[in-house]
Order: C-alpha cells, then sequence, then structure tokens
C-alpha cells in the first residue's frame, strides 16, 4: 500500500469547520417530507462524546444508500467536514461513506470504545474481586458463600454499572466500584479493630469483606441491560418494585441456606450490613447501622461513590471558568481551576 | 354462705381516703433501710390501671410475710385504705392481706384483669381471620399461601401486639388491626373496583386481603414476649437489625417456595404490598406504593392504627377540660368534651 | 343517501401516514411570514389526546378561507392523513376540511368529546349527591345545610373540577370525587363506630357524610372557569389570597347562620373537619385532626384523590415497557405491564 | 405610729437563711400523713419570682390555722427564714403569718404583684393603640372597622398575653405585641412606599396599619382565662379546633358585613394579611405572603415576638457564665455577658 | 435643524407590525449555513427588556456589513419592523442601520440604559451610606473602622449587586440594599432600645449600624464583573470557596488590627453580625444570633431582600390576569391585580 | 510492713452489701436541716464510674471532720460498705475515713483515675502527631505552617476533647481523633490519587494530611477547660459567638501571613477543607466540599467520630439484654450481643 491512509481522527475531537476521516455509529435515521414535498432523512452519526447530525437530502448523493442499506446500530467509515449549526446544533457533511469492514481494526476500529464504560478490563476486575474474597475472608464458610454468589452472577457483574445514572453509570462499574468499596472496607477495618482495642467481640473484618464484596450484589438482579447495545441499564419489574437491598438480601439468603454451613450469626451481621448500607432513611435505608462494621461499609460506600461523581464531572467539564457547571446529582459546582 | 362477703372493688375504682377489698398484683419490692437503721420494704401493688405503694415497716404487722413469703408476680387479696401522697404518690395502707386462693375465682378473680389486651376473644378473633381468608381469597394457591402463614403463626399471633408502643400495643392486639386492616381493605378494593373500571388488569382484590392479612406477619419474628408476664413485647435481634418488612417478606417468600404453586406475578405483588404498605421513606418504607392495591393497603392500616390511638387516648385521659394531655406519639391534644 | 359515508374516526386514533375523516377544533392559528416573504398560517387541531399542526402556505387551497372564516375555538369535519414529523411533531396534511355543521351530530359530533371530562354524567352525580345527603344525614338541620349548600352552588359544582391540576383536574371532577369520599367516609364511619363502642359520644356518622360533602365546597369559589371553553380551571383572587379552606368554611358558617337551627356543637365539629382535613401542616393545612371523624375525612379524601391520580396515569401512559413515565405529582413511575 | 415597721422585703429577694417579713400567696396545701401516723400539711407560698415550701407537722404551731383557716389562694403577711434544701428545695421556716388585711396596702401590699404583667399599663396601651387607629389610618371605613373591634373586646384584650406560652406570654402582652407590631409595621410601610416608587398602586400604609392592629384579634376568642387567678390563659375549644387565623378573620368579616361601608377590596387585602401573616406553612400558615404589605406584617410581627423572647431570656436568666441557659422556644444560648 | 428627526422609540415599545427607529445593542452573532448552501448570519439585537433576532441572508442588503464591521457588544441606530414569529419569537426586520455616534447622545442614546441597574445614582448613594455611617455611628473607633472599609472597597461596592440573582442583581444593587438595611435597622434598633429598657446593657445601636453597613461586605470579594460589560457579577474562586460571610469577616478583622484602637468587644458583637446575619442554617448561617442586634440585622436584611423581589416582580410581570407568573425564587404567584 | 494491707479495691467495683478499700473523690458536700431540726451533710464520694452518697449526720462519728476538715475537691481513702438505696440510690456507708496521703502512691492512687481520659498518652500522641505532620507533608511551607500550629497550641491540645459532649469528649480526645483522621484521610488520599489518575491536578495528599491534622484546630479557642478540674470543656464567648469554623481558619489565615511563603493556592484549598469539612448545611456546615480532598477528609472526620460513639456506647452500656439503650446522640440502640 503505497500511498498513506490519511490519518484517522475522532469525530468527537473534530473543530468546526474541519475535515477528518473517523468511524461513527448511526444511531438515529429518522425519514421526513421536506417542504419540496421530497423526503429526506435526518442521521445521527455518533461516536463516545459527540453526536453529530447529518441531513441526506433526496437529490443527495447518499439518498439510496440511506434509504437501503443503513441501519440504526451500524459501524460506518466516514469522511466529511464536522460544523456546528447555531440552531440545529452539530452537524457532519459526509463526503465519503462506507460501512466499517473487518480490517478497520488494523486503523483502530473497536466498537467498545462507542460505549462508555470503565477504565479497566472487566475480566481483571472480576479476578482481583476473587482474589480478595480469598485471601481477605478468613472464615471458610463465609469465604464460600460470598465466592459463590459473585461467581455465580459472574456474566451480569462486568457489565453492569454499578447505578443507573448516579455514579460509575457504565458497564464494568458495579466491579470497579465493589473492588474500591471491598479495598477501603477492609483497610478501615483493620485501622479500627486496632484503634478500639476494648470491643468485644472484636470488629469482625471478615464481615466488612463480605458486606462490601455483597452490599450491591441486588443489582445484578435489579438492573437488566437496555434495548440497544448502547442504552443504559434498566430496572427491571422487581428492581422497582421491591428494590436491590431485598433482591440482594435473598441472594445471599438463598445462597447460604443451600450452603448450610455458615455460621448463623455471622450471617445475620451480614444481612445487616446488606440492609443499612444506605444509612440514611431518606436514601431508602429501612435500618441504621446498629455495629460498627455497617457504619465503615456506608462510609466506604459512599465515599467511593461520591469520589466517582467527583472525577466524572471534574474531568467531563466543557466549559470555561474555574468551576463546572452546576452537577445535578451533587448540586454544586466543582473547583476544577486550581492549579495544585 | 350466711355472713356476705365484702363487697370487692378494685384498686383503680377506689377514691383517696376509700376503704376496699381488692386483688393485686405484687409489682415490685424494694429492701431498704430507714433513718432508724431498720430494713422496711417498699411494695407496690397494682391492678390494670393503677399502681400503689405500701411501705412495710419492720415493726409493722407484714414485715415477715413480705420478707418470707411475698414473691414478686404474684396476686394477693387486699383489704385497705387507698391515699395518694403529696410528694410519694398513690398509697394502699394494707389492713389485710394473703394469697389469692382457687376460690377466688368465686369473686372475679382472672388474672388477666391485670395486663391490657384487646377487649376481643383472640380464638374468635383469629377464627374470624381464617374465616376471612376463606371466604374472600378467591384465588386457590394464593388462599392457601396466607393460610398456611396464618396457622403457622398462630399460637405467636394471638398474644402479638399490634406494635411494641404505638398503636395496639398489648395481647391481641395484631390480630385485632390485622382484621380490621383487611375488613375495611376488602371494601375498599371493592369500591376503587368499581369505580376506575378502565383499570387493565381490574383492581386486585385478592391481592389487598392477603396484603392486608398478610402485611405485619413479621411481627411475629420481630417481637417477641417480655421478660415478665405484665411486661410489654420486644424486638428480637432479627427484628432490630432486619425489622419486620424484610422478615414479613421473608416468611410469605419461603412459603411460596413450599407451596410451589403460587401465581408468581401474584406473588410479586404481595410482596410489593408488605415492602411499601408504610408509604413515607421517613417512616421507614423502603419502597413507595406503585400498584393501587398497595395504595389502598396503606391507608387501610395508616387510618386504623390512628384510629386505635385516637380512641386509646381519648378513653384513658384522666384529667379535666375539654382536651386530653397532648399525645406523645400524635403529638396533638385531642378534644374529649364534645357533646354529640 | 346512497353513497355510504367514509367511516368517521378520530384524530388521536389515526396512525402515521394514515389517511380518515374526522371532527377536529381548531385550537390555534398563527400568521408568520416564510422565507420567501409570503404570508403562511400554523393551525393547530386537536381532540381531547392528540393535538396536530396544518401548516397552511399562502400558494396552498385553504389560504384564503383560514385567513377569513376560521376562528379558534371552531370545530371542523377534516379529511386529511396524520403523519409525525421528526422535528415539529404532529401533523395532519389536510385534503378536505369544512365547518362542523348541524347534521354533524348525527355522525356523532359532540363538542363535550373535545374537552376531558368526568366518565360519570354530572346531572346523575348531582343527584346522587343530594339522595346521599337526604339518605345519610340523620340530623335534620345539618340536612337541610347541607343540601342549601350543595343546591346553592349546584350549576358550577357541575362543571367544577377537583383541583385545577392535581386530581380530577377536569369538569365533573369535583362531584365525582365528592361523591366517592362520602361514599368511603360513610362507610369507615360506620365501620370504626362499631369497632371502638367505649367512644362516648360515639363516632359521629353525621358529620363524617357532611364534613366529606362540604369538605371542598370552597372550590366553587376559590377556582373560575378558564378564559375559553377548553381551558382548565384558574384560581380567583379569593382563591389564591385565603385558599378554599377559609372560603369553604364561609360558605357553611353564612348558611348556618341564616338557618339558625342547626347544634352549634355539630357546626364546630363540621368547620373543623374542613378545616383539618388536609391534615398536614406542610401542605397547608392550619390544623390537626383532633377528633376521629376528621382522621376518616382525611384518609377518604386523601386515598380518593391519589387513586384517581394512580388512575389516570396507569391509563393515559403512551410509552413502552412495564413502568409508566414518571409521574411528577405522584414522583414515581407506576407499574403497568402486570399481568394479574 | 411610733414603733418603726419591720422592714417588708420580698420571699424572692432572700438569701438562704435570712429572715424577713413578707406577702405571699399560698398557691398550694396538701395534707399528707408523716411515718409517725400524724397528718401534716405541705403548703407552697409564692411570690412572682420564688415558690417555696412550709411544711405544717402536726405538733407545731399552725397546724389547726392552716386545717381551718387557709385558703389557696390566699395572700398571707408572714414572717420566717428562708432556706434551701438540698433535696426538697426552696423552703420557708414561717414564725409568724396571718392573712393581709386592708391597711396592708399601705405598706405596699398589691395582689397584682404576684402574677407576670406587661410593665405597662393596659389601659394606656388601649388608649394609645385607640390613637394608632385614628390617626394612622386614612380611609374612614376601615378606621372605623379597626376600632370597632378593638372597641368589642377591649375588656378581654386588656389582660390577654400576646401567647398562652411563646412571647408576652403575661396578661397585657397582647396589647404590648400588637402596639409595637403596630408602630413598626407603619414605619416600614412609609419607608418601603417611598423606597418602591414604581408600585402600582402604591404600598398601602392603612392596610399595613389596620392588619398590625388585627392580626392577632382571634386571639380574643382563641384563648381564656385558666382557672385560677394566678393561670395562664388556655386555648379555647374553638381556639384549638379551628385557630386564631380562621376566629380573626371572622370577627373582620362579621364585622363588616355589619358596617357594610368597607371597601371590598381593601377588606380582601385585610384578611389576606390575617391569613398569611405566620408566613411559614411549618408555622401552620395556610398562605404565602402574595402582597407587600402582608411581607412587611409578617417581619414586624416575627421581629417583635423573638425580640420580646430575647428580652425576657436574658434578663431573666439566673445563672453563672456568660450565655443564659439553653431557651427551648429559642433554641439557643444568648449572650448576656457582653459588656458594651 | 430643519427637518425634523424621526421620533425615537425604545425596540422594547414595539408593537408587533409597528415601525420604529431605536438604538440597540448587538448582543449576539452567529454565523450558519442555509439549505441552500448560502453563508447567513443571525443577529439578536436587544434593549434592556427585549432582545429580537434580525437574520442577514446572504443576498440582503447588510449580509458585507455584518460579515465584516459588525461586532457584538457594538451598538447601532436601527429602524425597522418589529414582529413576533410563533415559532422564532421576536424578530426585527431592519431597513436602515448605522454604528452609534457621538451626537447620538443629543437623541437620548446612553450605554447605561442597556443595562438593568439601580434607579438610584451610585456615587449618591456611596454619599449617603458615607454620611449614615458619620452621623449614626457614635463610638469613633467603630465608626472610623465602618468608614475605612467601605472607602477601600468604594469602586467596587458602586457597580455590585447584591446578589448574583436573587435580589436587587444588578450594579448598585450593593448599595442600594445595604443603605435600606442600615436606615431601617437603625431605626428598629431606636425603637426595641426604647422599648426594653431592662436589657443591661442596652442595645446597640452602633453595633446594627455597623453591623447592617458591613453584613455584605464580603460581596466585593465574593464577585467579581462577568465576562462582558452586559453580563451579570460571578462568583469568585473564594467566593464559592469560602462565601462571603468569611470573607466579609476577613476584611473586618484585617482592617480592626490594623487600626488597632477597636474596643475587642465591639468587635466581637460586630463580627458575630457578621456570621449570623443569614439566621437559618439551611440558608448556610453557621451561626443563630444570639444577641438582639443579630436579631435586628436578620429581619432588617430579610426584609428588604425580599421587598425588592415582590416589587421587581410586581413591576416586570407582562403577563395578563390578576397574578404574576410564579416567580421562581419567591416560589409564588403575586397578586398585581389589587385597585388599592 | 510485716501486717498486709487490706486489699485496695475500687467503689466502682464494689456490689451491693460489700465492705471495701478504696480511693474517692469528695464531688459534692451540701449541708441540710434534719425533722429533728439537727444539721446534716450530704456528701457524694466517686471515682470515675460511680458516685455514692454518705449522709453525714450531727450525731454520727464524722460530723465535725466533714464540717471543719473535708473540701470539695479533694481525695479520700475510704473504708466502707456499698448499697443500693432504691429510693436514693447508691450509698456508701463510710467507716473509717482520711485523706489521701503521698505514700498512698505507693497503693496505686493515682488523681487522674478519676476523669475519663484518653487511654492513649497525650505526650505519646502529640509526638505522633508531630511526626505525621514531618513525615507525610511534602511541601515544606505547608508543613511548616501545620507544624507551627501544632505547637502552637500544644499545651492545650493535650487536655482538649475532641468535642463537648458528643465524641471523644474527654482530655486527649482531640488528639487521638486527629490522629486517627489523618492517618485515614492519607490513606484514602493515597487510595483515590491512584484510583482516578485523569484527575488534573491530581489529588493532593499534603492537603489532606494538613486539612485533617488542622481541621477541628479551632477547638483550641472555641473550648476551655470546665471550672473544675472535673468538669467538662465549655464554649468560650467567641466558640458560641463564631465557632470553631471561623476560629480555627482564623489561625491558619494569621499564621500563614506571618510565615508568608505558603503557596497561595494551597493555603486557600486547606481553608476550604477546614470550612467544609462538616459538609452538611444543617449540620452548621457554611459550604459543601468542592474539590475531592474536602470529601475525603469529612468522610475521614465523620467516620472517625461515630466509631468513637459507637465503641463508647457498645464498651460502656450496662443494661441487660442484646442491645444497648438508645444512644441520644446516634438515636438508636446498638448490638451488643453478638457473639461473632
Amino acid at each position: 500500500m503505497s500511498k498513506p491512509h490519511p490519518a484517522m481522527t475522532r469525530l468527537s475531537d473534530l473543530k468546526p469547520g474541519e475535515r477528518g476521516t473517523f468511524f461513527a455509529l448511526l444511531a438515529d435515521r429518522v425519514r421526513g417530507l421536506a417542504q419540496n414535498n421530497k423526503p429526506y432523512f435526518k442521521c445521527a452519526f455518533k461516536d463516545l462524546r459527540r453526536s453529530a447530525t447529518y441531513m441526506v437530502w433526496a437529490d443527495g448523493p447518499h439518498f439510496t444508500a440511506c434509504d437501503t442499506e443503513w441501519q440504526v446500530g451500524q459501524f460506518f467509515k466516514i469522511r466529511g467536514v464536522y460544523t456546528e449549526h447555531e440552531r440545529y446544533g452539530a452537524q457532519v457533511d459526509v463526503e465519503q461513506i462506507r460501512h466499517v469492514q473487518d480490517r478497520d481494526a488494523a486503523e483502530g476500529f473497536n466498537p467498545a470504545d462507542f460505549v462508555e464504560r470503565s477504565r479497566l478490563d472487566p475480566e481483571q476486575m472480576l479476578a482481583e474481586l476473587r482474589n480478595v474474597i480469598d485471601a481477605e475472608i478468613a472464615d471458610l464458610p463465609l469465604r464460600k458463600l460470598t465466592r459463590t454468589l459473585i461467581d455465580r452472577h459472574a456474566e451480569g457483574l462486568k457489565v453492569l454499572p454499578a447505578t443507573q445514572r448516579n455514579f460509575y453509570p457504565f458497564p464494568g462499574g458495579w466491579l470497579e466500584h465493589t473492588l474500591s468499596v471491598a479495598h477501603t472496607g477492609g483497610w478501615l477495618a483493620n485501622w479500627y479493630r486496632e484503634r478500639h482495642p476494648d470491643l468485644s467481640p472484636p470488629l469482625n473484618r471478615d464481615v466488612v469483606i463480605a458486606g462490601a464484596v455483597l452490599h450491591d450484589i441486588g443489582r445484578a438482579v435489579e438492573l437488566e441491560p437496555g434495548p440497544g447495545p448502547l442504552d443504559p441499564a434498566e430496572p427491571t419489574v422487581d428492581g422497582r418494585l421491591l428494590g436491590h437491598l431485598f433482591l440482594g438480601r435473598d441472594l445471599i439468603r438463598d445462597a447460604a441456606r443451600e450452603q448450610a454451613d455458615v455460621n448463623p450469626e455471622l450471617l445475620r451481621l451480614l444481612e445487616h450490613l446488606v440492609v443499612s448500607h444506605l444509612n440514611h432513611p431518606e436514601w431508602g435505608s429501612p435500618r441504621l447501622p446498629l455495629i460498627p462494621e455497617a457504619l465503615i461499609l456506608h462510609h466506604a460506600d459512599d465515599l467511593d461513590a461520591k469520589m466517582e461523581m467527583f472525577a466524572r464531572c471534574l474531568t467531563r467539564d466543557p466549559g470555561p471558568g474555574p468551576f463546572t457547571e452546576r452537577d445535578p446529582v451533587l448540586g454544586r459546582h466543582l473547583y476544577k481551576g486550581r492549579e495544585v
């Protein structure tokens, strides 16, 4: 191949007026009727960070292809000019377009690049979570219970977000959040076990680790993948009618019953951690933490969730000025213009 | 029996200065040391509505008996004078006293009179509840599930209060409350089923009845009898760590699993009713009602609970004036001086 | 009439692309200037459930008629094609159009079909309400007072909604809600009167019925018809400055003064019911219920209002999936996909 | 009178161990039985700021008089020693005692000194209030309406507190508060009328003054004198069932109807001020202020009430240290130890 | 000047369809591409109360001038026709247009007319504020401290709004609000000092005046001018990270340290006023008022802020009907249709 | 010393009826008058966990010594019998008593044993805190600032509680809490710095450590020792009027100004951490956390505080049953009866 490829770029990296070659997903295609009574299509091409409109007029070059060959959900290689229309927003003026082919992988095409996902590899996170369980839970039946539940839902957990919209709202988010909570929870359990030697029995680290790993296990049945590959997870019927606290505890209870050898008092404490980890009644928590382990879990969970929201808000905010736009979940403008 | 018995009265019916013969429970007996260095006993005799102190001095007539024969929890037949000490409160000056004997039943002695309890007979209420289930739940497996659960916990339910302190806080209260909620819920289901004919599927009366009967079934494991026969019910460990919503749904879920023939959608709606019947998150409800049946159950439950608190407050308030003392749970003074 | 009429349909029943003949109201007509400097009209035709745009261009067939003959608020018989424009929404391409004529009634034209209204007949509901008053209120002066107030405001009440926006927000809603509350309140009064026989004086059913009938009588002066025949009711000046609690009690108080024979204690209890029926201070209730009758009225009222909102949300939700859109007043997604 | 009287003092000015001669009210007298089976009386003598116990033993000098001659509510001249018992609190050891006689007025006896009351003379305050009405309300019918209402309730208003317990909770308090609110409201009305010249119609000072004078007129029927001369005012039945907002507006509305010449718009604004002056729904306000005059009244009212609570708390706090005890209504410790 | 000028008008005074000559600011100018692939500009011309669009097409008379000579932020003299497009809103059809020239001042052109600002002259208000300080603060070092701070920030204060968005949100607003609070606070201090003569030490009027003048001095560093001359003030980094309470107290504390002669107790009270003037914790107040002076300042501040919001809402509301649109900050519809 | 000492015990370890020899503090001594008109003293002797009454009657053996030699605040060696009076509570019947002497140290007397204090040595904690500062804060000027502030207040900090009543409410508590928060904060900063590598600039660990060490530095001026050696710390005047957030930031700001070399942006972030660490406005936090470091500090602080309350409640609860008494600050019963 003597002639060099035109360098590939990303749709979301183009500046207004700039021409580029990029891969894009056809996310929407709607047929309409123009004032001259001729049909047209309004197509939306997108990558992870930008969506741009391409108006396909009846007398333009791509009308027939659009009408007969293009399907929403397909990927395309496009050469075009990006513009920003003052009323209609982001537009792309398509000059060349074809479906993505296998060889495009060589130029960096990866369908997974088109959806927000954890920066960490799900398989690796899952392996790490199994390691945590095996290495950090001393009580054998409790360790087995925890492993069983993770193994049983492993496939789903790999693509699950931590929540539908609030924190880690992308595939892999469940694992990323859970790993972090387990890690922090384990450290805090060590710290406070040593810090309060007069507690009897001493603070139970196993309960904290198992509680951290399983506190959101109910998400596996509370949420299900959205209708399309790019759609966010949605609540199941049981998810809305009962909520992830009840559903998660069910999974634990059923697995413990099958296993039959879990210390009943350990199980009870674990269930209490699941039931009380939201802490605040106004957040839907039906119980307040009544043991120190539940307190630790609540803080490890809440801090990790908020920290992800902070980081996402700070790194994605597009505007000028030293503060971000008001984050609707956090209810505040974060300070992004700091120098140190 | 030639000589007429002195007419029996009740401790709580005596006016200050009045002499009477009555049965009483020895509720407390504490040994002390007087200023003259002689021992004494301070005893508390009580019936359902009043507790009065009897100071047994070392040189008085009953010291030895009190020291060696009287036990807290025993019943006595007493003749004495009731007074109200301005600092030490209700007193009884005991003139004659002996343990209750079998023959006292003839004069009306009944140990059950000494604890607050439902004015309705538990056996009869239980029978009525079974009737409601059998007559009002059309779906056979759902009916069976509901019956199974009531039958399984029947013994405990007969002596259970509806709540530890707030409404129907006395043995039999659970049954009295549940019956009333089931009755009202059934009527409201009929009314609104007819009132909203466009609902599809129509409002499900079976779900309302089963939900009403089982909404507080978790109390059977949330509460346990107090240490003494006169002590109020107390939360179990699971009761505090998990709460009656989780515990009640467990009972339902386990029974349905055993039974295996309950329509899963019916079961799901029933579980939702249990989980959402408290309605307000700030009352510890983890879910809002999402189906009309849950709304009906919430109102039937809440109205019945409040109505019992109103009635108890209005009928027990001892003070003068047209309004009751401020009820600490209701947070208001009720109007008791009305003429119509 | 040899040739069969084309079957009439409803605008809101047409599918995109479908042609039909239907009656419609001209709800809006705005003159504009196109890019070619020629005038046009943008008209909105609607029936109860749908509004569709018809662009009347200067060189189209209906421009002159639209300009000189069509008036907002008039009804038309239209044949046309319904389409959904991806940006401009629902459109109708009008092929034939004329004003509605008297004979159209034969084909089912009824102007009342174009506004949301109670599914029940106002005259019938009013008659039923009078029956309730006459049959259920035993105390004669109280019965007369209640009748007088309903009779006095009968004309307005027939077209009044229960509330401007929240529940039963359509003509006839006041009657539909009031009838239901009176019916439920009466049943509950019977139930609790029997259930709490120790109340003295016993629970007063007359007060509950009269309170239910009159609890929202203030709406008759709080709300007034909107500017157009299809506009919702709007608050009057007194409605906003004083609110329906004060206004309703005024009506009662004035009527009782005229009548002069109402038992003052009954009147006082009735006024208390009006004043306290909202229950929660945060909903604007200036008093908490202090008598059992007020408690019953509050629950009968609140349940009936919420039930109507549930039913309306469940039967009108257009979207896919097992749950409705989030209802803004109820603040939740209802479960509409249930099978039983 | 050759022999000098022993200097009179006040019970509440005596230091522990000090002997003095003072007037006191017999506020309580309870008969009891001592350990030696002899009767005794426990009497409570009090003046405005202190209550002290006198134990009248059967073998002491005053037993017969106490038994046969002393009545609760009578005033006495007493010579005795004041002590503070570490367990039983303030005590007075009575050496001489007799009923108060007419000539004691010469030594300063005044029964009114024994109850908390406004430092200002009610007659004078009432006259001043009438002056305010006559001088400050320009609109003649509105002025007449306001005068009529004050005149009609003048006798009661002179002894009414502003509230039962919260602010100005003593006879004369209603007048003191009302005068202050009217004065402040008038000034603020002037200030803001000038400050916002673009308001049309301009801010209505008459409405503010009339609203200030009448905002709490409902207290005249909401509260009634307590059972004894020293008991605080208590809510009437209507006071609790309806509240002073409704009751006050009734008085205004009825008087306006009689008078017949009040501008209906003025009357409506005045009613709105009464109805909305509490401002916050959580304080029981059924309406928010919707006109500037209502805003002014709310602030004049609230500031005056809080200022009285501040002043009372700061001037009555008995303890050491730079801050007062926590005031239960204000919910804070005020700074009383300031130097400037 | 023989030929009469066409009478100048204001853009915001034109009725739809009316032609007029007016001055306007070019507030926005965006280049776009029409369907015919020719460029166009969409310009926004505005005065204080209205913004109207002018579409400059490639083949129209002003395209070249717009492309090469017009800058956002410049002022123009325009003759044109105002129309209201049913979809695109306010439009102006420009017939003649040129940049504003010096001589236009003779016809009334004043750039300051194009931004909302206080109706009072900042210089005059500043002078008045200095007068208040000099005349009303008796304590010399306190007076000097207050003067120093105002003088030090005088330039900024003249253009500062009282708040970014809520009350007096326009240049000069800070001064207008501060003057009013100082005036009202001074009057209230006099009134309550006389009203509560038993306070010791008496209510300190100097503290109220100094507190009123300086309560919002922190705004001088909390806010900074927006990016453009017409943009509202924006929070500084310190403004968001620390807030105006901390920043204002810093200014006071630093100035007092420099001055060295301020009575420390006076300074402490003044600081307390700054720190507590928001009163409600939920409004961000870290302290409750603990001295009467702080209470007065809170009410003077809050009433003045709300009154400005009332007046602005009442005088700007454009709609029909007796009530304003719902004010989003006040959360209510105000009554503007009153007759008296 | 041939004869063995009677074994020393602790007052709080004696069972009712048991005789023992122990050291005790005379915490209270009140003179009273008995019914026989003879004086008596009521003394309270206490150690850390119990206070017991000794009634010293005029004709008893210790009256003269008590009257003339015993002073509140002195320590005594006592032999006596401990009893629990059913009305008057814990009593000690003193048989032998003398003032503590120097040689009693040999038997274990240590005045510090009589007040609650941290289980850790203040000197050691202070040294550890200095180590943390020196080892963990990389930025030299920030490290110096932090060291300076700790050194400057070192003497006070050693005896300061973390709070007056809520958490770590005993001498040394400030250090114990601060050390723990710094340790946890440092670990969390490491964790999240690595976890969110896309933050730019990266999460600043120095700011977290310095913020943790100094977040409550304001307590050093907010609280002062109570009046007696055993009395808890009390708020200073500035403490109540301004609060520890303002006071702590003042200390930091003043020290930074002296030092002059602290990076202004670092200082600003540190100040923000102090100002926002309470997080919730309803807890008195004037600012929400706007940077990730502030979020970490809030959680490290809140968890550590709650954990201490949990541990104290769990280890001090005296009652029977599996749950503690309701902790008034935590608002719940904790589970103490767990087995694992």
